[in-house]
């Protein structure tokens, strides 16, 4: 524990490493073969939701929660990306709070990148770094609801779905397609007109979901007003405790283990492929139609 | 041609080598290496934008317009899916109205499933197979801008980016990650309060892009009433002729054929991987933070 906090202090040091694994410089093999060991130990909570929400605010908030429990807290927010030029679009948004800097706390930004397996990949080694250097908490905040968006937080232990009164038919269809990801449900901004009816709503939605043995809570929250906060935490202990006592974080864990791994082979098998000289031959013999994808793949395949 | 016309009009069978296809079933492979080399005859233009700029409708009415032109449409529209349950949730839309069923129409609902590289990989097939049974223009509809959209709108040989009046600061910010891969623009709903506010701000947006040789065109559209229609095709032909002049689209197509051969390698070789008996067991290792995932890979790569 004295070891950790001496850790965590070292906000550079953790900042680099997490640089490193994110871009696999050189070097990031041996820091996740290094940290690998020590994690395990942060409680993972992924936060998503439509635009508009108040994802980030309730982050926040909630951190805020966390720190005042003595906690300490990283964030991995996941910044939309533009696919071409690669830079973070809101990369250099800075979060106008004191939290930023507290000594319990830990925000890192980070860019989508073209390769979605990619993301996924370096958010998982992101989390990875600041749960073995000492997170008791970590959020992972993505932007919008998207496939990607799905594939990310589903490193999480608990799924927080964030939701917002008075959104329009078409986030209702969003919603129907990523509500079964969501462990525990917050609809913010619930000073905003609306709001008893969109948690009527969305406990009527979830209702018709197959039941299951955890039922999803639904808290009304406001971020910027700091209302129902404890009792949002509160359902994430809920939702963690339920989890512990039926093996289901360790069956979480172990499919994230999982999907780690898979990741790691299909990145280090087509580095190994395209480096092949055959490839570019039967690239070349693809687009002139003379070879088709399968029989390029299976002659790459042969060795 | 003729033949063109015979296969086309064998619905059933269109509807069946797809459905093979898409899943991946016993038979994929022969069918994909049978028709790889009709291949490549059909324009793809793929359709995205923001949750209710009316995408369908659009792709409707610009349907209709090339029907009236005596072309063989296409199109695949891609539903969002439950990542649990792996349904698709609005796969039983009906389009409601007579394109459905036009001879020179096909018309195919895909459901986005876990996997992302196989909603891309099977979405690659159904163009493939509608390609070489004939279709002159094929439309790929996606339903959001997630970063799945994105990885799939890349299969298109045009882009267009469906937009819609008075959407709020989020979806600028949308937008703004987005914008880069839309060829041409459409403002839908141009009845709307607004549409030519939107037209300022999304002009100015495009003026702050890195300057290209082809510059983006914004048109304003009335899917619904039919307006600006004609327009909007004269918009994507102009887009087509540049591609063709400067060899973009032979560009463009190489690397789609590149990352369909990425995909199709990184599931045989996840898939031969994960067959091996030493699998399992470094799985377990691994829970047990005995070996890490990169020790693990390198191990399977081994052989």
């Amino acid at each position: 524990m004295a070891d950790n906090v001496k850790v965590w202090q070292d906000r550079r040091k953790i900042a680099q490493m997490i640089t490193t694994v994110e871009n696999a410089l050189p070097g990031h093999e041996e820091i996740l073969q290094d940290i690998y060991k020590k994690t395990g130990q942060a409680y993972i909570i992924g936060i998503t939701g439509p635009p508009g929400a108040g994802k980030s605010s309730l982050t926040d908030a909630l951190s805020r929660v966390y720190i005042d429990m003595g906690k300490r807290v990283g964030v991995i927010a996941i910044d939309p990306t533009s696919p071409f030029s690669g830079g973070s679009i809101l990369g250099d948004r800075i979060r106008m709070n004191e939290l930023s800097t507290h000594p319990q706390m830990f925000i890192r930004s980070m860019g989508t990148r073209g390769q979605l397996g990619g993301l996924s990949a370096a958010t998982h080694s992101a989390v990875m770094v600041l749960d073995a250097c000492g997170a008791d908490i970590l959020f992972i905040e993505t932007v919008g609801v998207g496939q990607s968006e799905v594939e990310i937080v589903k490193l999480a232990d608990t799924v927080l779905m964030v939701m917002v009164p008075g959104l329009g038919d078409d986030i209702q269809t969003m919603k129907a397609g990523i509500m079964e990801i969501g462990d525990v449900f917050a609809i913010n901004k619930s000073d905003l007109p609306g709001a008893d009816r969109t948690k009527i709503e969305l406990e009527a939605m979830l209702s018709f979901l197959p039941p299951k043995e955890w039922r999803p809570p639904v808290r009304m929250v406001s971020a910027t007003e700091k209302e129902g906060l404890k009792e949002l935490v509160e359902a994430i202990d809920e939702h963690r405790t339920f989890q512990e006592k039926n093996k289901r974080l360790e069956e979480r864990r172990k499919r994230n283990v999982q999907e780690a791994l898979l990741a790691i082979l299909r990145d280090k098998m087509v580095a190994r492929v395209t480096s092949d000289d055959r490839y570019k031959r039967l690239l070349e013999e693809m687009v002139k139609k003379e070879i088709d994808p399968y029989e390029a793949a299976r002659q790459l395949m042969q060795k």
